[in-house]
């Protein structure tokens, strides 16, 4: 991109921001930071902005632009400030997975471990789930807290969750709104300033990016993930934040259970110590990072043996009980997880043949979940907490004729029937077992400033 | 750009659509009339449309789409017919230039050769001249027939120039609109449907098109020139039409006269056989053309002969006479040009060194003129037709120390100083004149079609 020369004293017309953009010219500061203004106040129409958006989409935005951008839709709204609270403020954001409950381990174990965990999480976006929807599953558990609420449960417990709030980025919940419907989602440097934005509200000194890739991931190839993840490592970085990102899999689901509260069991079953390995490993890693941004471990390595000692002494478990009860939920799903929601039909989806777990279509698997009512189809859609899947067999299990791959909780015969043609066709099975196993973190990415 | 693969039986989705050009993908036929017909009729908001356009901007639009969508915008409104009318219609089309009066020189001319031109004509537009403003500054001629009167005059003296009717391409009315506050405007497929649209709406057999090129053109470079040009060509070809494309020189005036009565006047000295040779040459060039496809002549240069004898004869000034009187004009400003509207002061431009014209800013030209109150700095402006620029001197002729360069004709100080700044660094002074000439056409473009 080449620098068009401009002249600051004249004001900005929004025209000749969309033309300069659309050659593939670099935005000054006060263009973007005008644009962004102009269209949170509601005097740049959704038509300029929308042409704007698809002139940045194809031409992109560099890393400084969207730094520039993060920076302008973080101000449009309140930035949150706990700076009273002597620990550092960790955060970790994903960006979406099938499975993916490591949230509601990660808060509860860093926090106990003298952390501060100020998450605004989202909801399930396409075949993915959404952090606030599993919450919601727990009878009771609110996650509108007022910001006064949201400071109080940090000061009790270190740790809370809650959804986006009207004071925070108001421009990101316009633009993300305007982006929808103008096939402007899928670009990373608008990605990166959507989640970024919101992110850096929280009051963070740090924060931990798990970027997903495979299957069942938005960015299916590993260097569409990496691309992103260095972008918002550097946007992080370039506003003071200490940031890292890990690469990790997501070509078949993470963990065993996939739904609403199927996913708050599995969570339960970790904080007691148990639970599937790959879940464990990256609650581990993911809380590693965070332990060693937060300044209390020296390596990363002693975050995840902290991280494990924590679970093992059952004071995770413990703040997750303390979390739960402060945002209203009922405490006794910790030691009786059949009082979640349960769904009223249950069957198994058997192999046909004898052999290994070749591949499962994770996408897939996600599909069915929301086919089952576990996310939404339609934006207006409410969520059924108790449908989800149980994975028996994982890539590389060995499997008989007969064996049940997985077991589908259901509450609608018909979404049931829709959701078993779609899971039928996502287990491969082979021969041998795969030849290779994807590694659970592919890579991971550090700032230079990302350092204690 | 490659093929998509789509299912038609699926409705569409704008999203989608958009998606799909944001991909570099071909549009089907049903998705591009899906697109025109619901924004014509409000069911597309703006924000989705001109997302769209900023795609088909940056990603383009091939052959086959521009011709799909020229045709939807087309159909988007009445289609003339004149098939009552045994003569050809021929039409002629400028993307507009500085001093560029030649329609007004055509229609009569072409007409009198027993060729119908029935002439839908457009408003001055940046820093060129419009049409309907030249003719508007004749006294009581109208522009805004009804399509019966329309039709009435062509009987009568087989040339008839209007403005855009409510009837004509609305497709184009609203798209151009969106265009011009969302950057979308210099998009040759987009400029392509815009006028193909609204000259197939003319109900002609056969259209030539004046693309120029040169500082006073939109478009500077001549390969954009031809780039459009063939575009234009092409989608013509594609519904049937008869097509050809001159590049012709814009680089300086065209004649010697600019600005709205100013260029009546030169209208007249070249229907009288008078008249700067550059004006007159592209006249006979493209009357010849005209002649050409409207199949009086066999060849373009026994058209050219046509258009000089119809001048010398005096009929082609008899039948701007006639066509000036059916819309209501003073036919007498013919014999008197001074009864057109006359500025209240004039001063001259002098030359301070002797030496050659090197060059002649055009566009800089045609900004002065509009600064004077000859255009619009403003959609909503009215234009001065008095006010304007007569060039005592064009490129390559020699100038003495005091000669004077051109004389500006003002109704306004204010205006008059502002225009005197300009048009001064207009005029490049050189010890010798040009070495090379730039030729009045520059290329010849032929669909292969446009032959009779």
């Amino acid at each position: 991109m080449t620098k068009a020369p401009t002249n600051p004293a004249v004001p900005l017309r929004v025209v000749d921001l969309i033309r300069k953009k659309r050659d593939g010219h670099e935005l000054l500061r006060e263009e973007i930071e005008g644009f962004v203004s102009g269209y949170t106040r509601g005097e740049i129409p959704d038509y300029q902005a929308s042409a704007w958006l698809m002139a940045s989409f194809l031409r992109g935005l560099n890393t400084a632009e969207t730094a520039v951008l993060t920076d302008a839709m973080l101000r449009s709204g309140a930035i949150l400030d706990f700076s009273h609270f002597s620990a550092r403020k960790v955060d970790k954001h994903s960006t979406g997975g099938v499975g993916d409950k490591t949230s509601l381990v990660l808060a509860p174990v860093v926090a106990a471990g003298g952390v501060i965990v100020p998450m605004i999480s989202g909801r399930g976006l396409g075949h993915t789930g959404g952090t606030l929807d599993k919450l919601e599953s727990i009878p009771g558990f609110s996650v509108r807290l007022s910001l006064k609420e949201f400071d109080h449960v940090l000061a009790t417990c270190g740790c809370s969750m809650i959804g986006q709030t009207a004071e925070i980025a108001p421009a990101d919940r316009q633009l993300y709104a305007l982006r929808d419907v103008t096939g402007t989602v899928e670009c990373p440097p608008l990605i990166c300033a959507s989640i970024m934005s919101k992110k850096l509200a929280e009051g963070i000194d740090a924060l931990v990016l798990d970027v997903k890739t495979g299957s069942g991931a938005f960015m299916k190839k590993e260097e569409d993930a990496v691309f992103l993840a260095k972008l918002m490592v550097d946007t992080g970085a370039r506003m003071g934040k200490d940031m890292v990102a890990l690469i990790t899999d997501m070509d078949q689901p993470l963990g065993h259970l996939v739904g609403n509260s199927l996913e708050v069991v599995e969570v339960i079953d970790i904080l007691c110590g148990k639970g599937p390995q790959d879940l464990h490993d990256l609650c581990l890693e993911l809380a590693g990072w965070m332990f060693y941004l937060g300044y209390v471990v020296k390596t990363v390595a002693e975050g995840r043996d902290k991280a494990a000692s924590i679970i093992a002494s059952g004071k995770g478990l413990e703040t997750f009980r303390r979390m739960v009860e402060l945002h209203g939920g009922d405490p006794r799903v910790i030691d009786n997880p059949a009082l979640l929601p349960q769904a009223h039909g249950k069957f198994d989806l058997v192999s046909a043949t004898k052999g290994y777990v070749g591949s499962i279509a994770c996408e897939s698997v996600g599909t069915a979940c929301v086919i089952l009512g576990g996310g939404r189809e339609k934006k207006e859609d409410a969520v059924d907490p108790a449908v989800g899947i149980v994975l028996h067999k994982k890539v590389g299990d060995a499997v008989d004729s007969g064996d049940p791959l997985c077991t589908v909780h259901y509450n609608s015969e018909d979404r049931a029937a829709r959701s078993k043609a779609l899971l039928e066709s996502s287990f491969r099975i082979a021969d041998a077992p795969p030849a290779t196993r994807r590694p659970l973190v592919h890579r991971v990415i550090q700032s230079s400033e990302a350092k204690p």
